[in-house]
């Protein structure tokens, strides 16, 4: 993937999302002319990854703006109350979808304030753009706060996909790799294929090979014997979800496996998320586990694996507790899961 | 699977073995004429799971004996060295396939020092029949062995096959739960549908579902999750090799990070492993590995999960160390993994 290649982005009044259903065997867009393409697009996964899904709903709230007969301004706010909410009902685990919805609306209110119908628009579709600008910064101040980490000869075994596709460009987790091939480390990386939805296997390693890095790919079950014969120096994952008051972290499935056999291994654990990943307010029981389609543990592409009338569990998340977490690493800095409160703003 | 459909036997001069392959859209016999057919089927895994290949080994030294041209009981015996070597080459790890190969040679060489070429492959015939036979017993026994250990209410937890499949019928863990529901304890299953061959989502699945007991599969890495969320009671594995002097279990690649998880929750974890799986000789230094070929990692039946050029690492196995192991359950008791020695005959 070419460094400059965005995953989410604004083109002649639509969202462009590279469709990551289709991946690795085909790099295509879709484009989504209104904010009900986005919703379907996020709850469909063809746009995945904490920091890709705000982005991509804050542009629906954007075509929602755009494309509705708004006549009045109490109209315009109506409809971008309506697609907040459908928009915000598509996938309940991944906190940035709430952050950038909640940061439209807080610019939508404020324009609303002194202006007029148009400029409420204009101010909806810049604050988006601007998100997306400023996420492509924040994961790289991020990349580089968390290459201080890594050393030369370091193998970083990764889980699902927080690089590139998980975000507009550059990464969290994936991004801290590219960070430490720009300053020159020699790593190499180990990445597990995530099942069910194989965002490891398709994702990771489109990324991974694209960047030139060596890596091999595992399935999820050889991660304890990749630790114990010495392959593994650090963990590095992304998340979804990051409960700053108790130090909890929601990330894809697997993720709390893989901390349970890196503590066991005495291998540093280390999660990449952005502070739009952080959760000031919610507390472990608080946080919707989102169980998906149990079809995708069913099938892997057409084929299906199981005989049928079997049931599968198919949790898309799991709560790795604090005590398994070595360091958060923010585009602020790098902190103990139980001090993440002090990454909270005035 | 009804009860009596034995995974492996002889019929008019033929070894017949399910094709393990096929399952479990198709359930279909092949059909082996010389020992070279079967050593073709077990490095396949047409046949698999360590007591199966160790009865389809020994059958295959029959065959060897039967189809012949032997004049001499000296062209006979190195007849059956040959297909002994060829044998025991095809998978390094499981140790019932070297346990049942010296099993029938050495009843050859009784034979063969008072009797005609006749009377010798008479009585490796008799013996592999007898294995065949023995290792329907053996697993009864052992599942009434382990079945003391479950209780009315417990859910399961099993990675990988060691059911009917895996043996010639009745099955290891899945003989134990098996037993279980015999004695009308009222229980339930988690399967992991462990990649990369998925022998949990395509046997496992297949057999419990014929057995009628309630269960779910699960993806490998939900493994934490779930035992995080108190669905597992207990862990009940099969074995390819269980070292008597160390108590360390060699399994299939995934049940060292189960048992990692295991431990981490204070969740029993125990094996199920016939004497026949003991080796009572080798350090875990002296285990060989199996390495399959990676596109195994990179395909799920026809499709392909990886980007073209991508390396994955295939071990086939792994090495749980004895500290993970709560007890191993055999057809002669239930015994910690550090006194297996006492099984030792002789």
């Amino acid at each position: 993937m070419p460094k400059e290649l965005r995953t989410v982005l604004w083109v002649g009044n639509r969202v462009k999302l590279i469709d990551q259903r289709k991946l690795p065997s085909k790099l295509v867009y879709i484009s989504c002319k209104s904010y009900r393409d986005v919703a379907l697009a996020i709850k469909s996964m063809a746009v995945r990854g904490a920091p890709a899904i705000g982005v991509a709903a804050a542009m629906g709230m954007a075509l929602a703006a755009k494309h509705g007969r708004n006549r009045t301004i109490g109209e315009l706010m109506s409809r971008l109350e309506r697609a907040k909410e459908v928009l915000a009902s598509t996938r309940p685990t991944a906190v940035n979808l709430y952050w950038a919805l909640d940061r439209v609306m807080r610019v939508a209110r404020e324009a609303a304030r002194s202006g007029s119908v148009e400029s409420v628009v204009l101010s909806v579709l810049e604050e988006a753009k601007r998100m997306a600008d400023e996420d492509v910064e924040v994961n790289r101040a991020l990349g580089k706060q968390g290459s201080t980490l890594i050393r030369d000869g370091d193998t970083v075994l990764t889980h699902c996909n927080a690089g590139s596709l998980a975000t507009v460009c550059y990464g969290t987790a994936l991004g801290v790799i590219r960070a430490a091939l720009e300053e020159g480390k020699s790593i190499s990386v180990i990445a597990t294929e995530t099942r069910p939805k194989l965002q490891g296997a398709r994702l990771t390693a489109f990324e991974l090979k694209t960047m030139g890095v060596p890596f091999k790919l595992i399935t999820d079950g050889m991660v304890g014997y990749a630790m114990q014969q010495g392959l593994v120096s650090k963990v590095l994952v992304g998340a979804d979800r990051v409960l700053a008051k108790s130090g909890h972290v929601v990330n894809k499935i697997g993720t709390l496996t893989i901390a349970i056999a890196a503590k066991h291994f005495g291998i540093p654990f280390y999660v990449a998320a952005p502070t739009s990943t952080l959760d000031f307010e919610s507390s472990p029981e608080d946080v919707v586990i989102e169980f998906r389609d149990e079809e995708e543990v069913h099938y892997v592409g057409r084929t299906r694996i199981t005989p049928k009338g079997v049931k599968a569990m198919n949790p898309a998340f799991d709560v790795t507790p604090p005590e398994l977490v070595t360091a958060v690493i923010t585009e602020r800095g790098i902190y103990e899961p139980t001090r993440l409160m002090e990454l909270r703003q005035g």
